[in-house]
């Protein structure tokens, strides 16, 4: 019988979390103010985010300790399977050796919950009685929903209005795991209000959600904030994923040439692709590693390196980022998670300095590419997910063509129960492309006034 | 760290299924003809199945072999993981050892994909074209369409219509995997038409979209049927689910005290009980058995042991069973795979000769266990699973009331992400009890004219 999949015992969840910063050339820029400009401390962020994030969002230490009950908590589904694609690799007919990390066998479905459940403890551990978030497609807001539930944490989530009517599902997902669950923008905040006295019917953005959790947060002594990607500790968070496929690849016999997975705002990528960079940096490998977006939210391949607001009101630190401007309203693509103007901090800097690399992909071109992959692999991937399966495909064919047996990685993020929607509108011909033009990009970045990184 | 999963690897996946015919006392009654009421022979089925099924309908032999094609699709998602229930016991503060079968790592998020691929992989290996089937809650058809897109086979799904209206992602599951699906009673099938000249607003029933099914597979040579329960070898397929069961409470540290299973007509039970019952029958255990039904079809608890039909129009042979009489159409609970007015012949001669166990539960007691399931394990069991977790909780009371620390074993034989609006409905008080009475049970039963097994 072949070998299909790679998995590890409990007792190889990872022990550490990985923080690339240590090992990058170039090191990421610090937050400006907002409003004075000037760089911020980790002082600034304390309104919103427990004491002990903080300092992982600075860390400069190369392994932070994950605690037992973080690791408790992930052994309800940890560490996942890595599989070898064989029917996938037949029906695309290429000489590549396909593997996925599938993360979907997480209760909420996708990576989520590796950073919701660890945010969740230490807002526990410091007294914090409610939580608030933004989420796109669900797959962050369940996490957490999920996460504070374990923590006996209340849990309140700003979900983007175009998300919350294609998948209501994931609402009641939300619901049954005790959250209370908003269609963004809503009339509960000051940043949601004025939205929508600009437009009524804004279908809502992550930019906009965020704006609202943040200010709940801002303005509630008992209450904290947090993010689901983006932010240092949070794709920090995420290496787990990658730690444990760097020795499933072994398992399978050998490291991958390509790691392939989606972006949004980065926590998808580091997640699985920087414990790989690390044997780049550490070891001199040459693994190529690919964030996949979608051609409608193009800030990697078509944006600008600039300092930007993470949210879209302009209540967040300056970040310097890859962006297409905190203005950007992206079409409603069923790939809500990655409907995000930026990419974060460090992923930004890695691509600045050509570490990584990056491609984009129409939503036509991804659900042909996701459908192929449920119709010989079995699993329906999420939206998001589809991204990185549409590179994969991609280069599969290069290396049908060059004659070449690479051996391709690729992060399955999350299946796609909860958007099957989206894949019945694509089997019914009802979807669309959602290229932009380089004048919306121009129009959008020309608004920005905020400083450009030396 | 605590331990919490329990896992095999990919080469300890079952060799053989487990045929329990073997070691019964008493062996199953023969079928009977629908028109004559004369026992009929293997022959009768070949319309409907391919001959090495129907070979193992009829087997006595202990031990079937596994091909290694389904042992390849099954490597897909099995072994699944068994877990220890910690965060579940602790909410019930039962000194109960509580551990549950997790089969919704499967693609289609259920156990019925174990019999699906076998049933694919026998109908392409005759050159079979196309399989028509009936699902309830959308379980068995996702699964049966999972599996015949992976072998090149047509797939055509009657789906009870109440559960087509309440689960419209599991219908979109089923075209992802290429399959047609009809809201059942449908105009299609003489079953069907007669179904809706009497109630044009009939909610469907199991019953009565086999009729529909088996009727398209008698009348078209190129088309075979396929059941998701009931048969002998439909349950000798699950059977996978409990030897690997058996291996991981060893593991564990003992074998458990109880098994509990949902019942709809018999496979999930089976699948996970069998391979215990084996270990009652060759090594004089005493481990119970229990299966769960609802209080609104409580064919176990409540129907009568005799002969009746499979299906509601009268087409299948006539089967010794515990039925409600196959007339009867139950109530429109959310757990549409328990909306079966009868139970497998195998596992009615095992209750007739108390070698197992049966509890009923309403649903308002299920989704209260279920909700506690969720919020503390993580994972949102399906509706029919949880009247497992009902009985689980009355049996963990009770060993709390007795001061014993048993071990239960759950078979947590599927997720409910399609199953949400269930949750909702119930978080919003919206559902209620849905006991029949004695009245109700005694007219459907008394319409019956089929013979009284001796």
């Amino acid at each position: 019988m072949r070998e299909t999949k790679f998995l590890l015992t409990e007792k190889e969840i990872p022990t550490h979390w990985y923080n690339i910063v240590a090992d990058m050339p170039n090191k990421p820029l610090p937050p400006l103010h907002p409003a004075t400009r000037e760089p911020i401390g980790p002082e600034a962020l304390a309104p919103l985010f427990p004491m002990e994030l903080i300092k992982q969002e600075v860390s400069q230490e190369k392994w932070v300790e994950i605690p037992d009950e973080v690791r408790n908590v992930y052994a309800k589904w940890r560490p996942t399977p890595l599989y070898r694609a064989y029917d996938f690799e037949k029906a695309l007919d290429t000489p590549a050796k396909i593997y996925y990390k599938y993360e979907g066998v997480s209760p909420s479905g996708s990576h989520k919950p590796n950073t919701a459940v660890a945010q969740a403890y230490y807002n526990k551990m410091e007294g914090v009685k409610r939580i608030t978030t933004e989420t796109g497609a669900g797959q962050w807001g369940s996490a957490l929903s999920f996460a504070c539930q374990l923590f006996g944490i209340e849990c309140e989530v700003y979900m983007v209005k175009i998300s919350y009517e294609q998948k209501p599902y994931r609402k009641m997902l939300m619901n049954t795991w005790g959250a209370n669950v908003y269609a963004s923008p809503t009339n509960l905040t000051n940043a949601g209000r004025q939205i929508l006295a600009e437009d009524p019917d804004s279908p809502g953005s992550l930019g906009i959600a965020i704006s609202e959790a943040v200010e709940r947060a801002a303005t509630d002594p008992d209450t904290k904030y947090a993010l689901g990607s983006v932010l240092n500790h949070v794709l920090m968070h995420q290496t787990v994923v990658g730690q444990e496929a760097v020795k499933q690849m072994e398992m399978a016999g050998d490291l991958p040439d390509i790691v392939i997975a989606p972006f949004g705002g980065g926590s998808n990528f580091a997640g699985i692709s920087f414990p790989f960079l690390r044997l780049n940096l550490e070891e001199g490998k040459k693994i190529r590693c690919i964030a996949a977006e979608p051609s409608s939210c193009p800030k990697l391949t078509r944006g600008v390196f600039r300092y930007d607001f993470g949210d879209t009101v302009g209540m967040t630190p300056l970040l310097p980022m890859y962006t297409l401007g905190h203005n950007f309203v992206p079409a409603p693509i069923h790939a809500g998670g990655l409907r995000y103007h930026g990419a974060g901090v460090i992923v930004s800097q890695l691509l600045k300095d050509k570490l990584i690399e990056a491609r984009a992909h129409d939503q036509l071109e991804c659900f042909e590419a996701g459908l192929l992959f449920a119709r010989t692999e079995g699993i329906v991937p999420a939206p998001e997910t589809t991204h990185a399966i549409a590179t994969a495909v991609q280069e599969a064919k290069r290396c049908k063509e060059e004659g070449k047996s690479e051996n391709i990685l690729i992060h399955l993020c999350g299946h796609g129960y909860f958007d099957l929607k989206a894949y019945e509108d694509y089997l019914a011909g009802n979807l669309t492309k959602h290229e932009i033009t380089e004048e919306e990009i121009h129009a959008s970045l020309a608004k920005l006034d905020t400083p450009i990184p030396q």
